[in-house]
């Protein structure tokens, strides 16, 4: 994604600490205080401008959601999509880096794991910083329940042709895959921002629901 | 493949059976006598006009190959192949359905796995016949020897999604994954007659490699 300076967004996030949690290193582990229930948690990793997840909270007011994104002049629009969804006492923000989510979550605080166009890295030497590396996937196992599910959509083959093999070979069970999603859309299916964009350039979107055993 | 019906086949079959081997029960476990030598043996399973197993044994004389096609009309075009190719001593083929391979190879006697352009079989109900059902991974595996592959081509979306999680769920690795084969071609990529067919469309062909651990 290309990021736009915007000298305004970290005083505007800020702002709404309702929304983007402040401080989440101290509710490691009490997740459900800050949602005051303990429904299951879903997070997606590289939530970018938030489209996908504000729309899976209001789809699904039984189970939490918090979108996870770096960037504050990208979270900043996550943050606007939440407010003018509000109220939305199902979702949540966190500002902070896909590759430091242990300092956030203990195991079996987070149900099911969402990446959406992530991305890809296609050079070889930056394997490692792709969200489906083993290390990764290693990650996210030590903070979901067992038995989780990762669900992954992209419009890169190359990088979906990696991960097929790399949760393969991590032990994960490939359980669903869609190589062409929107030929028979789920009706459920919501669309982040890309899929829009790329979708409607007529190009596949693909999709593995993909499950630690 | 449609079928024509070809009354002279059967004759022409059956005065070659230095190509279609005839009697295959009897030489079960024993497939070292047939190729006069213990190099190993890929068979592919619905070898149709025998294009690709016959352009398999020219690139690798070092392996044995036997194409397996139940029917006389089809497999007669992979006879002349063969016979036009000649002398190709490393090449058979086997007039037998895929559902009965444990009636002529026993465990250890097969050591790859090759399905090109498989019936889809896309109802439901007759996902039992799909190549890549479990009860044919079973048999595969009752004949490959161990830690053996799987290399499945299709342009077939459904049934190469089918594919890989049926493959997954039996536990195989999905070690190799293509979604569009033709765009990196592999310099020793052999093309099926469907295949020159439906990349000559425009359709992405998608091929696997799934290994049994």
């Amino acid at each position: 994604m290309r990021l736009r300076h915007k000298p305004w967004a970290e005083d505007f996030i800020n702002a709404h600490p309702e929304i983007v949690i402040p401080n989440p290193e101290e509710v490691k582990g009490k997740w459900e205080e800050v949602f005051k229930n303990d429904n299951p948690l879903h997070i997606e990793v590289g939530s970018g401008k938030g489209q996908f997840v504000t729309g899976m909270a209001k789809q699904n007011p039984d189970i939490n959601y918090i979108g996870i994104e770096l960037y504050d002049s990208v979270i900043v629009s996550a943050l606007e999509n939440a407010i003018a969804a509000q109220p939305l006492p199902n979702l949540r923000l966190l500002k902070v880096n896909g590759s430091d989510l242990a300092k956030y979550f203990e195991k079996n605080d987070v149900d099911r794991v969402y990446l959406n166009f992530s991305d890809p890295w296609p050079k070889t030497r930056h394997a490692k910083r792709r969200l489906t590396h083993a290390e990764f996937l290693e990650l996210y196992k030590s903070i979901l329940v067992d038995h989780a599910e990762i669900h992954f959509k992209t419009d890169n083959r190359g990088l979906f042709e990696y991960s097929l093999t790399s949760m393969s070979a991590f032990g994960m069970l490939i359980k669903e895959v869609s190589l062409d999603l929107h030929v028979n859309m789920p009706e459920d299916n919501i669309m982040t921002e890309y899929e829009e964009k790329f979708s409607a350039k007529g190009q596949p979107i693909y999709r593995v629901e993909a499950k630690y055993v």
